[in-house]
């Protein structure tokens, strides 16, 4: 199977695009760490048939990642703010204003939040 | 129909999950701003299964919108540039200082080019 990890940010990104039966045992199988007999058992179903459902909803997740990038540029996005952040912090040292570094303050809390 | 300038955008964010043919035909009635009967005529199919196909391909990503948010999220997202931008600009005027007006001057082009 795919990394454990990796599946389970895929879902955070993709999971509505799964009918809502899938996304709950995906749920079940990723985020509450549930086993495929405990996630079969509450669904009145076999071990195997989650499997299945399990293995079939990971290739639609990295077929939409394929296609929309989703994640990746999540990652990218989170390295640019950090690189923002750290030249924010420069010009807070540089200019060493006490009302500066509060306006910068909020620009970065802004960039934290919001972005 | 949808309002043609927000399926186009939406076209954008989730061309992708069409598939090729869905995509040809919502690119050459979007973007290339060609005819039903002309497009019906590439594909050598009716008018009314070209309008169809485009109607399908309408609800699909307006769904997609409705599940995912992107087209919203980059509204958004476009907002909080424009206001990181001006607050950066604030920054500029209350320094006065050549060197740091280069350096925020690189801040925002990381904005305006990456975010």
């Amino acid at each position: 199977m795919e990394e454990r990890f990796d599946i389970s940010i895929l879902l955070d990104f993709y999971g509505n695009l799964l009918t809502e039966k899938q996304l709950d045992i995906m749920n079940m199988y990723y985020n509450e760490d549930l086993s495929l007999s405990e996630i079969a058992e509450l669904n009145n179903t076999s071990r195997q048939a989650i499997h299945d459902i399990i293995k079939r909803c990971q290739k639609l997740l990295i077929g939409y990642e394929n296609k929309l990038h989703l994640k990746k540029k999540s990652a990218d996005n989170a390295l640019i703010k950090k690189s923002l952040l750290k030249k924010l912090d420069v010009i807070k040292c540089k200019v060493n204003n006490n009302d500066i570094e509060l306006y910068i303050n909020d620009i970065e809390k802004e960039i934290m939040e919001n972005l």
